[in-house]
């Protein structure tokens, strides 16, 4: 069984929080200085580490085994959110890298092939989980020629300053790997309040996404008479408050919706708005909760429609995620080595956000493993989690990773 | 019966247009460059129709009779909002400008003293009707020190850039006046959709603004499940929408209220808001629905706070109008005349606006005469009023000035 060198792992983890470190957070977003910085060290690690080492023309570093036989990609992403977290995908990947090394260095798995991974720009600087897109699908011609930053700086132009223009895409061999495995930090609190030190995902939620836009009439706050009014912000301030009443009705245990975004205009306390615009996200592992949300949102929007004064329209605001469900195979792997080194204290969850895994389930069988986050906290630079989970669930993945790898290679002989 | 000359007044008040003119609105902020050439402007018309004319530390542009007797003050005031109308304001001073010339033009009226003001700032650029609040009460050292404009400009600043740094102020002189009246446009919609052509103020409502602040905790949207939340903007929602549905309930027929103006922090798609905060504003002519508004907040927020997640702060974000009554005596003279002029077609209604006849009414009898706004717009480049109801409310004006005026000095004789 292959044994992790929790020093090692630790020192690298820290070596990383380095690279673009701001207080206790890490500010190294795609494409940044510091982020370029990260991949050419972890390419430098992976050589180290004896794999084959690449950074390709979107910045994704690919750390490739030199065994022969079918084999497992591991990794996640090294940028950051605008103020992020230092273990925010950095995790996943020095967990990545120490697999790679523990394997290697035990003579039972030291011929199990398994390649490693930064994936590139996971918090959407320009396109979210651009890096495992790229290597799956290719990047559209619409994506290279849209894709800007908040700031207005153009992909292509980062791509460039980056010294990427010109650089290979790698793009996944499919019929190299058994499939993908991602650790991360869970970004939430379940882990901790249920006193479990690992999660084993079984799906990754899907999002849907709703704009409402709201037309009334602008008026004087003093003369204009209430039955008069077509006031934006109250339909907005009704439409909001029935869905929080009316979603409970219909959801799910772990469905969540949002509504954190708005505008209000003009915004000023003595003007009745004439507009105001207000943006809706849920989330579930399964549709059926989502697409009965939709159903709601319907309702109230066309009852409200009905009665004339002010105008809802409701419109996707984004491209929808679809729920996706881990590989079974993968998640006993996981499971199984969970329960070895934290017995009883590992339990099943779906992911509430996002991830590679996500994308790159499309083309390959994909799992994830979560250790707890300190009080939920990400995506701030308070994020953190305790030393022992760290080194916990290291260990748990170099042991999923060595059993799902020689299973994958003793099914293929 | 003073007459008044239509083309002289629409000269005037077109003339008063041009300067600060942009498209068919009017630029004219208190001290700015526009809105003093306008004060000096007048000062020559006021001088023109055989007053002494001054402008006064603040702006005010005063033009005293040299009649003796009680006199009556009338006037409105020239600054404008930072897009005004042509109207707003410009009226009520013309119209003084107009009565006046009218009055001295008739044997039976030119011994009647009338004084006729322009007033400084109602439009709130440093302090809402800055020009009446001095010269009832002068000004506090408060006050002087602390005004900025929303572009951190010192009204101080702002006053020696006028070039009236130094220069004399006003103070009314009580025992000299037997009331001040003030003509304006409606900012409403009542009198056109009632078909009159004509109102008589009856009341300026009293207004009150309380400011809620809602504490939650920020956090992943996807992550964070809804029984954990805090979610700021969630209980926004709730008490707005309880507000709306309560508020009616004890409502008067004219009791108005308006939410427009919030605030929700990140204000991000993906993030829970950990805070929000939310100006609600009422007013009425009577104080029994404001103060029945206030046990409703105070209810709706204690039953909220009671249930612990999101704290709600609530308390008064600007001191409170109290509720005007415009003076019986002057009311009835602007009622005679306008029955005379536009018999059936004139309507007794509050002010929903607040205008500098609510300052001096705390100093003098004060009553306020509205001719229609188109559509009820105002506060926009595109207010305006009919040519014909201009004519006419001016005409009543005169006639009610010139009533009360005599009705003054035959009481005091």
């Amino acid at each position: 069984m292959p044994a992790i060198q929790p020093e090692r792992l630790l020192a690298d983890l820290r070596h990383l929080r380095t690279i673009g470190a701001q207080g206790r957070g890490v500010v190294r977003p795609a494409f940044s200085a510091r982020d370029m910085e990260a991949r050419r060290w972890l390419k430098t690690r992976y050589e180290a580490a004896g794999l084959d080492a690449t950074i390709d023309g979107v910045g994704n570093v690919l750390g490739r085994s030199r065994k022969s036989g079918k084999a497992l990609l591991v990794g996640s992403h090294s940028d950051t959110q605008p103020t992020g977290g230092w273990l925010d995908g950095a995790l996943g990947v020095v967990y990545a890298l120490e697999v790679a090394r523990a394997l290697a260095a035990d003579a039972a798995t030291a011929e199990l092939p398994v390649d490693i991974v930064s994936l590139q720009d996971e918090e959407s600087r320009f396109v979210g989980c651009l890096g495992s897109r790229s290597l799956i699908d290719g990047l559209t011609p619409e994506m290279e020629e849209t894709a800007v930053d908040k700031d207005g700086i153009r992909m292509a132009d980062a791509i460039r300053e980056a010294g990427l223009d010109g650089v290979p895409r790698l793009r996944i061999a499919r019929d190299r790997y058994a499939g993908f495995v991602e650790a991360h930090i869970e970004q939430g609190p379940t882990l901790e309040d249920t006193g479990n030190r690992i999660g084993v995902v079984t799906d990754i939620v899907g999002l849907r996404a709703i704009r409402f836009v709201f037309r009334g009439q602008q008026n004087h706050a003093g003369t204009t008479m209430m039955a008069r009014r077509r006031d934006a912000s109250s339909a907005l301030y009704e439409l909001a408050h029935r869905i929080n009443t009316e979603f409970p009705k219909v959801a799910g245990e772990r469905t969540v919706w949002t509504m954190g975004r708005l505008k209000v205009e003009p915004n000023a306390t003595s003007i009745v708005p004439g507009y105001a615009d207000l943006d809706l996200q849920f989330r579930d592992a399964s549709d059926a909760p989502l697409d009965a949300f939709e159903q709601v949102v319907a309702r109230i929007v066309a009852e409200m429609n009905a009665r004339g004064g002010v105008s809802i329209e409701a419109s996707p605001s984004r491209t929808p995620i679809k729920p996706t469900r881990m590989d079974d195979g993968l998640r006993a792997h996981i499971e199984r080595a969970a329960e070895r080194h934290a017995p009883g204290q590992w339990l099943r969850l779906p992911s509430g956000a996002f991830h590679d895994a996500g994308i790159i389930s499309a083309a390959l069988p994909a799992a994830m493993l979560f250790i707890p986050s300190i009080g939920g906290i990400s995506h701030d630079f308070a994020e953190d989690s305790r030393d022992d989970d760290i080194v916990l669930g290291c260990q748990v993945l170099a042991d999923a990773v060595a059993s799902a790898v020689a299973a994958a290679n003793a099914a293929a002989s």
